[in-house]
């Protein structure tokens, strides 16, 4: 499963290199993983609200190709990779047109919100990605 | 009481026009905020754990009148001053050397952090403001 | 003219307060103000580069009224106007359904980029207004 | 060599989770390679005036162990290490006290700043770091 999440850059996203700063691409994946829950049906709110946990982000690797400029239209594509029933992955490429500007790559697991301890991927999230 | 916050320009703070993006300063005054609130012993951690209060922003009001570029030192200079009970400002200076690049202006109240409404300025507070 | 702008409030921009940091605000109101400038079809980027201007924040002004919580969606009700030849001014409301969740205004004139200098609002921008 | 910068964290760097949200991380560790810099006489503006080049981040590795939370002291322990005549890396380490909240590397090249070609880098920057 592979979603596309399109996503135009604002102007306080720029440096004074003139091109989208290094910080924000973890950003955008963010928001691609949120867009990514909610094309399964789970909303990141919901998952929070109903599973009483948060998703924590462990690692993330980001590699920068090419860069993004104020103005450019881009799409993250997504998709979701389980580890172990603890662990699990998101992996990312960007791309402005066909050229791919960026790939990523961010490690999960899930914590209880009110123990703040690890807890094994709810089953709610695994069958939705069936 | 007038309070003076040194601080350096990061180069993620910077946009394409090649100057601090506006939307840093609400960030540079709320850095100056604690640390006034450093200053008169009453860091804002403290002011939140001990009185279970948030420091709510309600009004904003900035004047931009040069731009601060990477590299940048400037202070800002803090003011406080209680409108009523209810409601206190602080006022800022932004100063790069002897020229003045913004001036600014922010209107809080506090909320009860279980309940979210408004109470009274704790007098903790305004008793180490005099 | 009343442009209406709708976004989704991402995480990474609420605070540890659990609501979005004020400091979004302005950077809303940027995304309004592209977005207004491109339904007048006259994007940004296509006003810098074709008219070598950049247009300069003066002044913000930002009342908070109600917070805005994660996964909220919203629109920003956009409005401009002319002060004189040099001057103009954004309006903007933020809506949550029918709650007015904030307003504000910014104050801007515009500079060459080669030499830095205000000049007038070019008459290719009022044009599109009328 | 092994560059240690201190930093607190700020509030409006914490997101609703309770702790820093991990977009900062990109950012502390900018702060750490520019104080790394300045600590070798050969503060970042200076690099960028006086070589002609920008110094861009090809990758970015970050695993995030413990949070951090607002009022939280901390620093970033930075070391520097040539690749080969092209590319170098810095090493980061986060720690809270005794505890190492996170760990980093991040992987540049020089750009011509008018060609925007990559360069080899200026010996003017090896020369400091020997």
């Amino acid at each position: 499963m592979n979603v596309s999440y399109k996503r135009k850059v604002n102007f306080y996203e720029t440096d004074a290199q003139g091109v989208v700063h290094h910080s924000n691409y973890p950003r955008y994946f963010e928001e691609a993983r949120g867009f990514f829950l909610e094309s399964i049906n789970f909303p990141y709110p919901d998952v929070r609200e109903q599973l009483n946990i948060d998703i924590v982000l462990l690692e993330l690797h980001i590699k920068y190709r090419h860069p993004l400029f104020y103005g450019d239209t881009f799409e993250v594509l997504t998709e979701f990779k389980m580890d172990n029933r603890y662990f699990f992955r998101f992996f990312y490429t960007i791309k402005k047109g066909n050229e791919t500007v960026s790939t990523g790559e961010t490690k999960h697991c899930c914590i209880d919100r009110s123990t703040r301890k690890m807890v094994p991927v709810p089953v709610e999230i695994k069958l939705r990605l069936k």
